[in-house]
């Protein structure tokens, strides 16, 4: 029996070949634990060429709702909340990861997944005129994902203005970056990772659904960086023995052009797809230019689909229709989406 | 010199004096500690009666947020959080008290502070429903408060429509009544305390605004306490080592009528208020059948007023006009008002 | 009926009548709310008087564990634990108040319930010296009781002893000064005020215990309070509405000379007591300057002595005996000691 | 140049090749991710056949600490702590993880790492015989390590007793079998996996120190599985999107006796370091059945042989020696100890 096709997440395959060979390569080697490897060590360091800058730290964790939850329960003093589109990850789908740690999420509302720089202005200068803000959560981050919830991406002038307001304000900006590898590939994208460097104060460049296996890198201005923060992964269950599982991978991935190459291919792969979509008639949720893709089916020619490929499922439209979605990834081959296209 | 004349709240002055008396009267017996003493017992009985059920529990803690974010905190399974209007105190003015119990606030929109049954059955029918909803956090709590946050108040009909809601799906409401005494009192209630404790699973009476030095009556269906629920009072550092403080305020309260008069009393001075306002031309921002009153104003005409008068701030309504607070209570005296009219 | 003589503790009766008075006399001025009156205001100056450091910041809280939670809760950064005497009262009669707020206590063998200077320094040198200690707690602060649990006193050098440990390793020294009253006012005392203001970093000054019907004015070094301290009280459910209740009493408190009569009136009863006791051939557990005074009783013997006084229990002994506790106030008269003595 | 010899730990190296060659057969495979796909089940039904239960419920999670603060944290109830051996890993060496999660670690005396029955009965009876102990923390969960943190065992008697404590007073007991396979392989051991599924009610199978890159098989009694627990680990991020990284993993581990290969290599040679260790005149520092080995060596021949060899620091056993530990697991060598042997 073959397996179905799965156009239902980016991490849907193992990891790349080229990273699962180097853990082969390096398996027997003694290595000391937690992260104090050496390719932990040269993994940060290329991530640090690759933003342009020698100064940032770098760590590496295992998923982005752990990176999510370790950063921000971390960043932010026990007063203060986190700033995000309603849409956003952590304000959805991560279970609560963000109140376990004992802060708010503070929604603003959201325009195809993103804020806002003057929506945050606003609300930032209504907060503090407030003459009960005391009584309130004071805003102490704001996360934005890109590409966001729902593929798309923020401009380099939309990034730009956020990253204004929130200098303004002395509060860190953070982007989640779990799909980064997209959102830097895209014809669309005018901003590189050394543009994001300079505009965020924390981010992380995900693994998990850019090839590895596990792992998310968080890049951080060390200054940002609270005292203890090792303590601090050890205590949130966050810290792997072996930590080199993290570090052999994000070595990989970032040698040899292999993080670009994945990114080009599951792009091409992913306009691919919008092209075959966009030929069988299908309707667009919205526009994405990364590889997520949605589209608005039918629920009777859903379920005849999904005896054939599967797709994730996004959100009911009415009680006729229904959003999915489809993403692309390093495993994606032409001919799925060749498959694909007879089963609509 | 004189006071101010203040209408900033319903917690301006003390206790009323038959309170205090009973402070007075009862100082030095040697009582044991903890809650432990037969004020509290006679006080929990009282309230009993007064909502016409001899199985609920009564706990007696120190004021509102505390009362919430121990009830929801306790209340909800870690992996559930809380339904409550976008305005509901608890997701805006309490300083992030519920999810610093770990939990998140679910908002649900809100019309003049209250949520809607409906509404509420879509979220929740929504929510089921969702594919994805294993990673989402479980509503296992609906916050409602009465008379809300804008003084308005729940009809029967309302209430007992989103009771219904609640018990479809096995989860329990509670009702904020912090300010409970102004809702019973109003001309416009059709809501007695015995609908309450029949229609909620758990609500509380307030003191501090109704008349005591500090202090809120928790009443709940004793199958909802959970274990160790004693313990889990002094944990939260919610347990008073003289419990007397709170057990002979609310015997006090609840006896000779002195809990129907602080309200009527209040509601008739918010009556006179009101006309008054009126009178004076002035802008309502919404109409309240209870003890408070907004009002939008100038903000040179507020600044002037403010010379003279204490009110509170209630939110900016544009760059020249603010919205007022003014609040009636026991200690609310007609010339206070008639003072006040002088000033408009 | 008359009520049973009762020793069981310090909290057993209300407020002193000078403090009843004072909160009769302001009950009906009209006061901001959540501390920002001038009650509260003049009551922090009189105690930063009575410390002889005009810099000192001072809060108002209701409760001793609410007290130990919060400032131990705020001023430990999250990968920090307390470190405290395992008799601590923190460490075994809180319920896990500190746990709950995410933080370890760090046990150190007692003596006499307290912890010794020489004790601390090599706890915290082995810390250091352990090349793990990343993956361990980190001792943030440093707790200690005076009186301690047993009612027994640090010196003046033992606690230059702590205090000079404490700042060699810069962790905060605390103390618990739930009854500091006794402890001040006990002949054995050579540490005043001033003396603790000056080697403690933070401390409370209990009034639950000394004559209020709540509160602890918690006293710290201005720049240990953490930003957002207001936010922070009133997230913990420890912020009282009516401020006042708080103010009021510890301005009464700390007027003409009241908490020092308090002090002599308790101390001097407790000798009485002690004498009585000796007198009557009971067996000590622990000699205790303070107004706790321990006896062993043959199980027997204590349950005939309870049929008219009530003590509290303190601990097993062995199968036969047990340790119970008896507190002298500012309620305790000569003539409770008089009729104790017959039952004995 | 040659990588130095390690005996730091049980985790130097990659994954068994068995292992890794499985994720590299599967890789290709696309698959349901969070632990829903079918190599999660395979691996859960060959546990549940390992320990001859097939009622069990079996989840997988990432690390050992990890898998202690979910398991305890979810276990149990807000009132209640863990109690567990004042040595035990949760209460020394994760980083205050049980109490991040607000519960307080209960220690008892350690023997050898082990707590006795005795003990633990004696502890319960005086819990529930102190009149105050409704405001201590309530044991909750019995947590013991097997092996424990100095290598020795529990034999089957004495884990009986501690069952038979634990159920009668409705007390789960949780095993943290983070080496568990050394200790299933000792020739010491007289408790299999059925003996072990048998009397505990919740414990680990370690998959990092037994040959994985990561990952802990939890087994539990299902009537223990808190609701929502799928939620509660995406919640703590416990939750792997490629979750079959650690299904493959443990698929291979129990499948064609590799578990019980790498548990008896590892042991072997443990058998022939301890022969070694003896026959160069090392001190022990007590006596481990398992695969680590405890020496105290002075400081200065210590420092000599980390120039050859990476040990494990343990700890400072005077000014002048130390005690140092030494592991084997699945890729240790003979000639390893060979040359180990040279440089004692």
């Amino acid at each position: 029996m073959t397996a179905k096709i799965s156009f239902a997440s980016d991490y849907v395959t193992g990891a790349h070949p080229q990273i699962l060979q180097r853990l082969l390569e390096t398996n027997l080697e003694p290595l000391p634990g937690y992260g104090a490897d050496k390719y932990s060590a040269a993994a940060a360091a290329k991530i640090r060429a690759a933003c342009s800058n020698d100064a940032l730290d770098v760590f590496f964790l295992m998923g982005g709702t752990q990176a999510n939850a370790v950063i921000i329960g971390t960043l932010l003093a026990p007063y203060q909340g986190v700033v995000a589109a309603d849409s956003g990850h952590i304000n959805v789908h991560e279970a609560g990861a963000v109140e376990y740690t004992g802060h708010k999420v503070l929604p603003l509302p959201q325009h195809e997944g993103k804020i806002e720089a003057a929506a945050l202005a606003r609300y930032l200068a209504d907060f503090y005129a407030d003459a009960n803000h005391e009584h309130m959560v004071f805003p102490g981050l704001v996360y934005i994902s890109h590409p966001t919830e729902y593929g798309t991406l923020y401009s380099k002038a939309e990034l730009a203005a956020l990253s204004e307001v929130c200098r303004r304000y002395k509060i860190p900006l953070f982007l989640d970056g779990a799909r980064l590898i997209y959102g830097l590939a895209s014809r669309s994208a005018d901003l590189g990772l050394p543009d994001i460097a300079a505009l965020c104060d924390v981010f992380y460049i995900g693994g998990t659904k850019a090839g590895t296996l596990c792992g998310e890198a968080v890049v951080m201005r060390p200054e940002l960086t609270p005292p203890g923060f090792v303590t601090l992964t050890k205590q949130r269950g966050a810290m792997l023995a072996k930590g080199r599982l993290l570090g052999v991978q994000f070595d990989a991935l970032f040698s040899d052009g292999l993080y670009q190459e994945i990114g080009r291919h599951a792009i091409a792969m992913a306009e691919l797809l919008r092209q075959t979509l966009r030929e069988a008639g299908c309707r667009f949720l919205l526009e994405s230019p990364t590889n997520q893709q949605f589209i608005v089916m039918p629920n009777d020619k859903l379920a005849e689909l999904q005896r054939h490929v599967d797709v994730s499922f996004w959100e009911k439209v009415d009680d006729a229709h229904t959003a999915i979605r489809l993403a692309t990834c390093w495993s994606t081959r032409a001919e799925d989406i060749a498959a694909l296209r007879q089963y609509l």
